[in-house]
């Protein structure tokens, strides 16, 4: 779900069968010919620190590299370097500058090669990508946004068809011909349920892209918060009524998103409306949701394709889908190129590759100086982290990759932490995103002579950049002239190529995510484990009685809890959480135990007899209602 | 602005006279007697690393530590562990679980004195703080959040009256006593125009803390970007008539926040209203805000004290303050012990210093398990960075100090980034915000026998620590029973005071942020050069005239340029970069100066007459709008 499902890529599904670039060696910084770095360890490097070292030598580029630490400081030489490496994309109106970042020409002569090899494993897996048997369906993304590039006239017609039905049940949502059945007879709310790619990619379209009034608002459900969710769906109070729910799951099994899905599922049931008739399922063919949505009769169910999101964000907000495909493969085919100073998707992995030495050493500080691509930064620490996040090379050697990515907007985050980006800890390199359009053509006005609002925004990012840099804080600037669907469109599939090009340099594997079962793995324990004690707590309660004196206690008690409102007929026997433990046969899990029973206490589910949470070897606990029986029967 | 103007503290303005702690040397890694970590540089640790060094002595605690990352992994001494250190504030219902942070007993002894020196630079800064010359205004925030505590009983009593003034004025507000001119005769939304802490504390408080339905909606313009603001002008449409306009600047002079007002006065003129009929401005006594509010007689004025930014959210959204202050003020006291077990505040600094070698050597991930929350990631990264990020010590060593900060909420960056988390880089710890209660009292259900929607977030929480710990990830977890204005208030108190206390540790001045305006005055020349180039521009359409075949190269190129329509009666000379360089006298700003043009260029108001923006050599420009001769007369 690395990635906006909106348009894009398959990089959370697309499981290429070959290895790419398999054959390649890691890069690595020392095994650079010529550099203004030291040996580094894989792991530890600290290769920009070390140009002091060379002030010793006498190598004079190397003093002066060292004296300047690293960084060309000389307005007329950083005045060609910015013209020598300014990449532009003159249809999409892009600008990419690298020259703040401060490699030398060594080290690209170094990295040509290693270009060359991902440039080569990219194209096999462009080829590579359009089987993909592994998950039993499509892959190809990049015809995807393309069909003309699709093997063969089949799949072409079936992409434009679906591209087709999308745009066409968007339009009828709109126009009011697909109506709800309430007696205002039009969709006035779109509620998205869905969590990662599902959610992030829509959400980011959507706020970058809706315009000021859409014909249908859009909510999102991106988290299995009960409160969140009740308070989504009391924003929407009677329009309930006139909201289609679009349940997003690639798999149709994500526990997020069907929590979600029955928490709305209860909404509607509760206010008397038939869910079948608003909602929308888009998830992969024959999943459970599929074949719920099938058998229940949704208004509409869609097929997992990879702009999937974008749909959404159609549907919400008329933003045009075809535009951002468009942008999107004007960007794949820029970025198929096999110049390194021609293809800006090779130059930001050759930019974080300088940046990080290769290993994460740095982290990706991201602001867009545009209020509306505020989840930009967001969308791209979900994309840069979970694809390059890895602990094994595609050797199967531990090399634990990543870098970190995080930022909201400029100029905002100038007063939040541009601080620490000038002065303190050096642990980052910056990319700025900048719109050279203020505002639409007519609008614009002069807060003082010559100076409009806008222009204060392009000063704070300039100056920063400028103030930056003058502090040896390294930084990369991309340009658009305008927000909007193309250019979105390009931006996202310029940071997916990019990503996949530096997954090559590093060696790993983009397109999988095996750590993220980990944490759903202990957490499917954390769930089992509560149902042993639930049933623990149960038997205990219908087989013993307590004192009185306990009765009395728990009334004494009684103001540790707000709502304390249970009451046993059938009071219970009060258990230590070691003997919780013994009976769950879980005597190494007692932390675990003990965080249940606080998070079922605080929730009036379970109840603390003796002692409380802040003295866990005190505590003795029995069941807060008697009546679950059923459940365990 | 790193602070919740809202409640609290002074951090930003608060320039103590005294230096803090600047008798303290700097605590040192190395320094340590007994660690497990190696000699590290000041600049560069790798201490968590190199623990397999000690593998190699026969040191049996460090042999096991060794062994094991340096992490308790046995399941019954780490519940040990748990139990040992868990802090609770019962009466606030807070948590504080350090134990997966590794540092060992004998880190725990090094560093005690430490803290003791600490504590008392911290109970001087209280004292020393309550007269701070330098900003001639009174400092305190503690007696701020508890007038009781104000040294005497006429700043006892100004406190009091200007909170009672503040709840006074949201209770007419919401009841409609103080009402528009409009004829609906009730304020209906709040627009917030801030930047910095004047708008992240507001935001994050009305976020967490505000009901589904609020008497008044309210929005926030947190930035300099044109369509940012047209869009949230938009947004309330015909409503603009009963909006009620806060503007605050602590200074009264931030450009951002001064943009962000003449736009909306702006607004307001076109739509025939009148500003001063519903704006109010919160900033210091006598500023140019301040002034300019009096003389036009605004609706009110309301000094800047520190808690301004949630009388905001009073209003907004009925948010109750006085709980707020008391959560706060609850948590000042408690973090003023001097027994580190006992002070959460000075765990968490431990837990920081450990985790960071006390030089920001690993990120703080903060993830909160609460959509409410989502904010208080961005809060923290404000509070601590801007705090932290310093280049030099208080004996004005460079040391480039700070932590960086990110996160949004959790399970939804689980599907984000957990992957790199668990397995990727490891250049981070986890902060964990959990909140016990999931759902209001009577709400829940359960989707699955025994389990509710608010398992699955709590499973989630503590699948992920575990998953974590178990790759040697080091975690903290902040709990609280629920999101309330007390609970709020406690977790901004407990961080204010941590980061003071960490920042005593580690020998730097917390509560200035001189970096910024390195930025700010870096922006200020980017606008300056602005005018030096458009008075060049426009004095070249003077006195010269264009070839025809200039002109026909224009109709050329119109297609680059949308919305091209400007027309010099005049027709001016286009000049090179080099030459507008050289008549501005600004030969090394030829880079800016062409980013200015292209600025200018894609906003209409300078044409490109030859060449384009992707070969700046090539470029030829003259000015859009010849009529500008009013403002360089």
């Amino acid at each position: 779900m690395a990635s906006l499902s909106g348009l894009c890529s398959s990089f959370p599904s697309l499981k290429p069968n070959n290895r790419i670039g398999g054959e390649l060696s890691p890069v690595r910084k020392d095994s650079l010919a010529v550099s203004t770095r030291s040996n580094s360890s894989f792991k530890h490097s600290v290769a920009r620190e070390v140009s002091a070292d060379l002030s010793k030598t006498n190598d004079v580029a190397g003093l002066k590299q060292a004296k300047q630490g690293g960084l060309e400081k000389d307005p007329k030489a950083l005045w060609r370097r910015y013209v020598d490496w300014l990449y532009q994309h003159k249809e999409l109106g892009l600008y990419l500058d690298v020259s703040r970042i401060g490699f030398s020409d060594e080290f690209v002569s170094e990295m040509e090669p290693r270009f060359q090899a991902a440039f080569k494993a990219m194209e096999e897996l462009e080829r590579g990508a359009i089987a993909n048997p592994d998950e039993g369906r499509m892959v190809g993304h990049y015809w995807l946004r393309n069909a003309k590039l699709a093997p063969n006239p089949f799949l072409q017609v079936q992409i434009d068809k679906t591209l087709a039905a999308v745009c066409d049940f968007a339009d009828a949502v709109i126009s009011g011909k697909i109506k709800p059945p309430s007696p205002e007879g039009r969709f006035t709310q779109i509620l998205s349920v869905g969590i990662g790619g599902s959610a992030l990619g829509p959400q980011f379209v959507a706020e970058a892209l809706a315009p000021d009034n859409p014909p249908l608002k859009i909510r999102f459900i991106d988290n299995t918060d009960p409160a969140g969710i009740d308070h989504q769906i009391a924003q929407l109070g009677p329009e309930l009524a006139s909201t289609l729910v679009i349940v997003i799951s690639k798999s149709g099994g994500t526990p997020e998103t069907r929590n979600g899905l029955l928490e709305v599922q209860k909404a509607f049931r509760e206010a008397g409306l038939d869910f079948s008739k608003q909602g929308v399922a888009i998830t992969q063919e024959n999943s459970l949701l599929d074949n719920t949505a099938r058998i229940e009769g949704w208004v509409a169910r869609f097929p997992m394709f990879d702009w999937v999101g974008g749909r959404t964000s159609e549907m919400s907000a008329g933003v045009d889908i075809r535009e951002m495909l468009v942008g999107a493969s004007m960007m794949d085919e820029a970025t198929r190129s096999t110049v390194l100073r021609k293809n800006p998707a090779a130059l930001l992995a050759l930019c974080w590759y300088w940046a990080t030495d290769g290993i994460g050493s740095k982290d990706m500080v991201v602001l867009p100086y545009k209020d509306s691509l505020l989840l930009f930064s967001r969308y791209l620490q979900q994309l840069v982290m979970e694809s390059l996040g890895k602990e094994f090379d595609l050797d199967g050697n531990r090399v634990n990759q990543g870098i970190s990515v995080y930022g909201n907007k400029g100029s905002t985050d100038q007063h939040a932490y541009i601080q620490q980006l000038r002065e303190g800890v050096h642990n980052f390199f910056v990319t700025f995103i900048e719109v050279l359009r203020d505002r639409p053509p007519g609008h614009d006005w002069e807060l003082e002579p010559g100076v409009t609002c806008g222009d204060y925004l392009f000063g704070m990012l300039q100056g920063t950049r400028s103030a930056l840099y003058a502090n040896d804080r390294e930084s990369i600037t991309v340009t658009v002239q305008e927000v909007t669907p193309r250019s979105v469109g390009a931006l996202i599939a310029l940071y997916e190529r990019a990503v996949g090009i530096y997954a090559s340099l590093v060696n790993i594997n983009a397109y999988h995510q095996p750590g993220v079962e980990a944490g759903k793995k202990a957490a499917g324990e954390v769930l089992a484990l509560q149902k042993r004690v639930l049933a623990v707590l149960n038997e205990a309660s219908h087989f013993s009685l307590p004192s009185s004196s306990l009765i009395q206690r728990l009334d004494d008690l009684q103001m540790q809890f707000s709502h304390f409102n249970a009451h046993c007929e059938d009071p219970a026997e009060s258990l230590t959480l070691q003997e919780i433990a013994d009976r769950c046969h879980a005597p190494d899990d007692i932390e675990m135990i003990y965080k249940i029973i606080e998070h079922m206490a605080a929730n009036d589910r379970a109840l603390i007899a003796e002692g409380d949470c802040g003295s866990p070897y005190s505590l003795k606990v029995f069941l807060g209602e008697c009546n679950v029986d059923e459940l365990y029967a």
